[in-house]
């Protein structure tokens, strides 16, 4: 469909990824939540011996290892939130709702 | 717009809320990805002492806890993701690709 | 025993509160896991807005919160390592003989 | 020292590891925290698709690569605890008095 949502085309694309492999059988909320860490903790990883400002003029290599630990970090963020039935954006924009509460203008 | 994508939408609205609140001073990719793997975090803690079984099957209560968690990282994402100038969708994308790749069908 | 291993009485004293709360059941390596990383990342949470100098002039009450984190992180590595079995010091050592040939001097 | 305390005897050596490579200019707490982070995570790795039963039945292999993760994570732990003058076994001690109030016995 010519509109249709770039988040929902992910999450069918990984459906079909994920069952054409027999891997929904693995893939609890449980078992996704330690995947979905295992991988922000490789994100981490790029940065762990960086000053801030070194992290903010990440070369051509770095920032290709960067992106693909931030991709594979929306991809289980993604497949978490299929499993749970949970619309990630519409649970993003409330949670923003609150932390607009939370933190106040100044 | 009608058909803006809502990803897009959502980095706009954090960009807005980030900024009012003079926080970007502190939004470096290495401080960005601390504060997702913390996010991810409280996800992970939702699950720990349960089976893969029950954390298929929460109740209202231990969802809307989920959900929250579940946004908060999304969050971090896109901003790490907009502070670095990466294609969310595009480096999912890629990524599965490689993946295709490294995981070929049986 | 007056010279008995700090690390030993330390895992005895676990294994002790674990049982009279009848917890052992929850404690497979698996969730031990889980519970080990939320607690590194109440730790990381400490520093994640703290620039590195910053965060080696912790105040009082950022130094007492820190120790109780690190403290958490101690406390399920002893546990994960007594369910398997593993002598934490021995692992430690052997690691760092592998690290030496991995990371030669200059 | 016939009866030197062990964790001290570790720490001892990281120092002399650490210093002998010149990395000691890296290891603010903020750095290390993540370096500690990403270990536990390479922990949470090796169990993330099993069942918390599997997790308890490693094999020989399975064993050596969780006793190399718990290494590794000990030895940030121990880094970070020397780099802000905090007595591992004493924060721990402390910790579980605490727990001992928050957790009370049935």
């Amino acid at each position: 469909m010519e509109h249709e949502d770039k988040l929902i085309s992910l999450r069918d694309a990984l459906r079909e990824f994920t069952a054409a492999r027999d891997w929904r059988q693995f893939h609890s909320p449980k078992n996704l939540a330690m995947a979905l860490i295992v991988e922000a903790a490789e994100l981490v990883e790029q940065f762990q011996w960086m000053t801030p400002e070194q992290s903010m003029a990440l070369n051509a290599e770095q920032l290709a290892a960067v992106r693909d630990e931030v991709a594979d970090t929306l991809i289980y963020l993604v497949e978490i939130a299929d499993v749970l039935n949970i619309d990630l954006i519409a649970a993003a924009r409330d949670k923003m709702a609150k932390n607009a509460i939370k933190y106040p203008l100044p």
